[in-house]
């Protein structure tokens, strides 16, 4: 059963390759369907700078259209995740800006927690050593986050002065965690170590810090092989149901899954099944 | 204090009784209170199939007006609780749907957990063995799960090439075990055992096998010895709650407890205090 | 960078201090910007009365305009957090209430609550022995709690015949806790002790019974050293968020957080850093 003739990147202007894409404020690569993208400033803990959450904001925008990547990792260099906004290159130049420019920032690394629940591809974080400010957000807006006994969470925006409402961090961190151990990490800014965090689930899986970057590999190679399409259908449900209630949320389910029962990869499981194979899906 | 003659089962149209109810696609007695209900296919992990759905669906229903039922214990045969959806009795007719047929499924599907979520009575989940697709979300959507050590819950879907998205998947369990352990276990369809279950509060409670039957018993028929009318608006309220602002949430409450200090219960509580004697609940 | 003169305090009606406030029904002192509120009927497990719960709702809300508290400790005296409504003194009475009189019970302790989560101050609860009924909310109401192994924490309304939507229960105690769980304590009314408390993310830490007034206390000076401008904008985004979409709330966050970036704290934790001193923050 094939309802529908053609695929989404047949559409016109809805078709892109990230697989060549040459990033400027960080590395970035496809291999298998399966982008990587390290943080790579290590000699400051991979900070962020205006560049970059551009960069990233961008990105995440294009990987919605991006038919070569069906997940994606997003890690750091030298044993650290990222230690958030760079007090020199962020900080400094925001206290001189005025409202306006205050907001259009605020606005911009928003757009990037934004662009990374909207793309389509799971995106799995993992974390070493520092994950601080943004760089937490960054690896709360993951669908997936593995790490390893040493690393550090921080919610750090109030040792700057600042509110821990930041990037979405008052909405989605007590989802994760629940609203006490938020409200804890919000009002402080105190560190979360590896084990604690697996503990209140923030971390899916605690591994040894040489086999990070292979366990997240290996996680993202399983999702990229799919069913991608269904993969997208979870993650934008995940989203969509954030606030609604249970019956119109099971409703939307109910679309939402007769959707994906018109794919081929659907049935391309059904017959693997009768025939006592492995599926071979293909995110249609 | 009685505000109001007449009881709810005085309302024409408004009183059943399940007590000799024959089910037809699994076992169901009623006890003290207490209905019972066994998935009962064991030489097949006791599967769901088009009929055993749709009864699901008309038997939850029903209790919404059942006077002689004040809690559900919902288990399988066999050592295991549920294998989900048929892959030959559901799955592959399913391929063969078209998307009014798909829609009406997913519909009837997702049915089943409204109606299990609008009943009264509180439904205790008894989780041993497999427990999976379709199986976990009857789990979910009962209030209270009680399990073994060498249960196994998976929300399977993604290996059939389906989106995580199944009878409110998305929104439940995000809610019960936070979301970061709910994406992991919708994208993957991984299995999760008992004890990692229990730490993440998706079972309320691990007792041996041969101790579950006896513990879902003893648990559903405290709640059965009420205050029953008072656990039905626990019920309503932890769903109606569910995307509303605090205030209003709180709101909300005055009413509903508002409701319950009217009732015969809170007064027979009272006085039972007073003579230090243990209340005799009538649910109302 | 000063963009606005003057400081909240400066608004006509918009000034208030609870230094000097002389409390009746509870212990009140404030201490270098800590409130400390103490239950204070030791010999009953310090239960509260419709007077102690009027009182509690405005000293709740003078504490939105007191300039002089920046974090509030709440606890109880004699090894005890609270009891809860006395039956004696509330349940009683209640029973022979009309409509009208129940419905501005629920609403008074529900209003509480409100008041709990609209006042700035982050809110301390400090939990040692019993911590039942109405208290069990008080300690829900907070924002951080900190508690004994031997704490005992149950949502005891189901024992006087009512159910567990009280004051805003059935809304925040999923929240914390997870939906399975909250949803055995409401129905159950069983005691949840210090360990499993802190395991479930109730208690945010356990620590000694001679420990725990210190404990709290630190805390909350630590809170009230500031930033607490942007700590009372954390605590009303967690609020204001609650049932956000996901891109709603990051939208909310984004002119949250550059209205705290126009604040004299943000620019002396910046100066503070590049002087690699210590910030003093101010509140403004």
């Amino acid at each position: 059963m094939r309802h529908l003739p053609g695929q989404p990147q047949d559409l016109p202007g809805n078709r892109a390759s990230l697989g060549h894409y040459a990033a400027r404020h960080f590395l970035f690569s496809v291999d298998a369907g399966v982008a990587t993208l390290t943080l790579h400033r290590p000699e400051r803990k991979n900070p962020l700078t205006f560049d970059s959450y551009a960069e990233l904001r961008e990105l995440f925008r294009a990987l919605a259209h991006a038919d070569d990547v069906k997940a994606v990792v997003i890690t750091g260099s030298g044993g650290n995740f990222c230690s958030g906004g760079d007090v020199h290159d962020i900080i400094g130049p925001l206290t001189q800006l005025d409202m306006p420019g205050l907001l259009a920032f605020t606005r911009m690394t928003g757009d990037v927690v934004k662009a990374m629940r909207a793309c389509p591809q799971p995106i799995i974080a993992a974390i070493d050593g520092i994950c601080a400010g943004a760089g937490a957000m960054l690896a709360l807006a993951s669908d997936i986050r593995i790490g390893t006994a040493r690393s550090k969470t921080a919610f750090l925006f109030t040792r700057v002065g600042l509110a821990g409402c930041d990037m979405g961090a008052c909405a989605l961190l007590p989802r994760v965690i629940g609203q006490g151990r938020a409200a804890e990490l919000l009002y402080t800014g105190r560190s979360l170590a590896g084990a604690e965090a697996e503990r209140w689930g923030w971390l899916n899986r605690l591994v040894e810090p040489e086999e990070l970057g292979d366990a997240a590999q290996l996680f993202a190679t399983g999702l990229a092989s799919g069913p991608t399409f269904a993969h997208g259908m979870t993650k934008k449900m995940l989203q969509q149901e954030w606030n609604m209630g249970v019956d119109e949320a099971i409703e939307a389910e109910a679309q939402a899954q007769a959707i994906c029962m018109a794919t081929n990869d659907f049935h391309r499981a059904y017959h693997a099944f009768v025939a006592k194979e492995k599926p071979q899906f293909e995110g249609n």
